[in-house]
């Protein structure tokens, strides 16, 4: 029988080092950790294939006549520095699941595992790559373009990794082909650890809002300019920065949140006045209403200190994204399934991007939450309990059992 | 006869590329630009030396007895995109000075060129190597293990200019060498410009505390974590480089000037919050008790903006140097000089260290400072008339000339 918290402890090993995991997507670690999770598809005897994306599918054929899987899945690449749970958890879940439904005697509908490729931005910029191709959202001739931080193709990093480029049109998916898609996921938050409650369902998805903020100053000799007499990039940015938290913090009961995630500094020496300094701005929420609010805020505040500092201020939008809502059904189904385990649940909005706010565009659509220890992710300190994993894994079974039952 | 400006133009043609100028310390474009400094000096019929650091003497010989030369230059490195009038003014005036010294039939005392080597602290993290090492202040068994941003070892980085690691400790000059040092330069400040004045003369030079701020926050997920559960160490950096700036502008009547010129975010991508920063403050003044207060406050403030986001906060000293003062002497010559020759000067701090600090430590020293355009420097927009820097060879060389005459 699959042990998920041996398998999730052979994932972790494959990381490019330093604390926590490092496995970004389509790099050598994540090509090995996926070779892992082929390994267990094939115990499991599934129908493995893959697409050029590097989307991975592992399908359990159904004993009736419909031929629309139910889809269950998540990914397995991190963020630098990232832990050993955001999406590997949703990944081994399936394939127990599909283990456990087998010993059982198999569904009538087939039930298929996707490991989507590349979930996370921090290669490419763009989150959920795989997803993206598989309902159609992918701009695959501007993708091609796209380099990584070290300069490298994208076209190049899939080649690479045995995927053919020419041939990414074809990873692209029709409405209806799966029954429903149902994702497993840490809650990355604190909300269902601080309400003692085990399961989270999840009602939308928030829209990410990427934006770079651009603030020109004056580069100055750091020490032969007097205070007062200077035109300082850095100075106006962090107040930027401060007025972004603020911003956000006024609409903080819409559960809208802001972010600046990285700071560039230009020339970034010691003894020169910053003359120019990139502000990555992340936006997010559930209610557009009010990301739309914090947006304009910010644009104004923007403009309010690089005037006051005479300093050049201006934004460039690099990506944008409606909220996306789970599919009601699922939502109902998923509560029936935690209330039949006798487990604690709320519905509750995801603030972070999943893979399954793609598959939303074509299939019935759900998430299932597991808390995890203070909120905490993205961070070498990540972690949830094996017991909140099984308890997962539990509402995920029954509810796949029930999709797939006719 | 030589043309400074034809000379200065010649130099800017040496950069790696870019706005502006570009010519780190012991770069092949200072390999170059150094080159033609020999040919002018050649020119001239000097006797051409140099040290292990890269330091070059060009000498003029006296017509008496007494040995010890008046020195006078600058150096030609600079920081990434810089000018092309720091340092450089400094050099080609000094040669300028010593070609109208010689055809007025020489002097009593030998007159000294010197191209002082790494004076900016661009490439190594520490400013005015090569004066550092004439007078004593290097510590060459540290320097040898320093690594430049791309890695290379200080020590590769000399052999490779042809320079001698095993002989560093004989670069080092004795009290008395040098009858006087004089180094024209650029304000780098808009002080002269605004008060429509010719030249500066220096009373003492700012000594330069370097200081790196390091603040720990708690990296998390950047959709997933509300506004309020945050421990952003963005945020608390922010806070911190505002209260750097107020800080120095409380101390603002005493010249104190305080700059972050760099911030380092980790892990610094889009969708994580900032778990640490770094932040490079560089702290200058020729008052000390105003320098230290400002140091002072900005510890409070650290301790305080990071206490009250819940984040860790330390600093590290990298150097600290206490501001020199100007020989006395040497300021009543230099102001003589200027009034001989019928120019609006002023006797004025900087805020910018030169390797006059330095020589201030062997012999009695003093600098002369002409108008820059806005007090722009250290920025592909540095400029200085052709005027001013005549003017400023007009006093240097009367200074000269009256210190060699007997």
């Amino acid at each position: 029988m699959i042990d998920v918290h041996k398998l999730l402890e052979e994932l972790s090993t494959y990381s490019s080092g330093g604390p926590g995991t490092t496995r970004l997507a389509y790099s050598e670690e994540w090509r090995n950790a996926r070779r892992v999770i082929i390994r267990e598809m094939e115990q499991l005897g599934l129908a493995i294939r893959e697409d050029s994306m590097g989307n991975l599918f592992g399908r359990m054929e159904g004993k009736g006549f419909v031929n629309h899987p139910i889809g269950i899945g998540s990914h397995i690449d991190t963020v630098p520095q990232g832990g050993n749970y955001d999406g590997m958890v949703g990944v081994v879940a399936a394939l127990s699941v599909v283990e456990q439904l087998q010993a059982a005697g198999g569904t009538q509908r087939p039930v298929e595992i996707i490991l989507f490729a590349a979930e996370e931005s921090s290669r490419f910029s763009v989150a959920t790559m795989g997803s993206k191709a598989v309902c159609g959202q992918a701009n695959f001739s501007e993708w091609l373009k796209m380099k990584d931080k070290e300069g490298k193709l994208f076209e190049k990093v899939i080649q690479e990794n045995g995927f053919d480029p020419a041939k990414l049109a074809e990873t692209v998916h029709q409405p209806g082909e799966w029954t429903a898609f149902l994702e497993l996921h840490i809650e990355q938050g604190p909300m269902l650890e601080r309400a003692g409650e085990n399961i989270g369902i999840v009602s939308a998805i928030a829209g990410a809002t990427r934006i770079k903020i651009f603030i020109e100053g004056r580069a100055d000799h750091s020490g032969a300019t007097p205070m007062g007499e200077r035109t300082d990039a850095l100075v106006a940015a962090a107040g930027v920065i401060l007025a972004v938290e603020e911003a956000a913090l006024a609409e903080r009961r819409y559960g809208t949140v802001a972010t600046i995630g990285n700071v560039i500094v230009s020339p970034g020496v010691t003894n020169v006045i910053p003359g120019a300094t990139e502000l990555w701005l992340d936006l997010r929420g559930t209610n557009k209403e009010s990301v739309s609010r914090t947006f304009q805020q910010i644009k104004k505040d923007i403009d309010g200190i690089c005037n006051g500092r005479g300093c050049g201020g201006k934004i460039e939008m690099i990506s944008s994204a409606d909220p996306v809502e789970m599919n009601e059904g699922i939502i109902e189904l998923l509560s029936e399934c935690a209330d039949e385990e006798k487990l604690k649940y709320r519905v509750m909005p995801s603030g972070a991007g999943h893979d399954a706010m793609c598959m939303a565009q074509l299939t019935p659509t759900g998430m299932i939450f597991i808390p995890c220890k203070e909120g905490i992710s993205h961070n070498p300190d990540e972690y949830t309990s094996p017991e909140e994993i099984d308890r997962g894994i539990r509402v995920l079974k029954r509810a796949v059992e029930r999709l797939a039952s006719q």
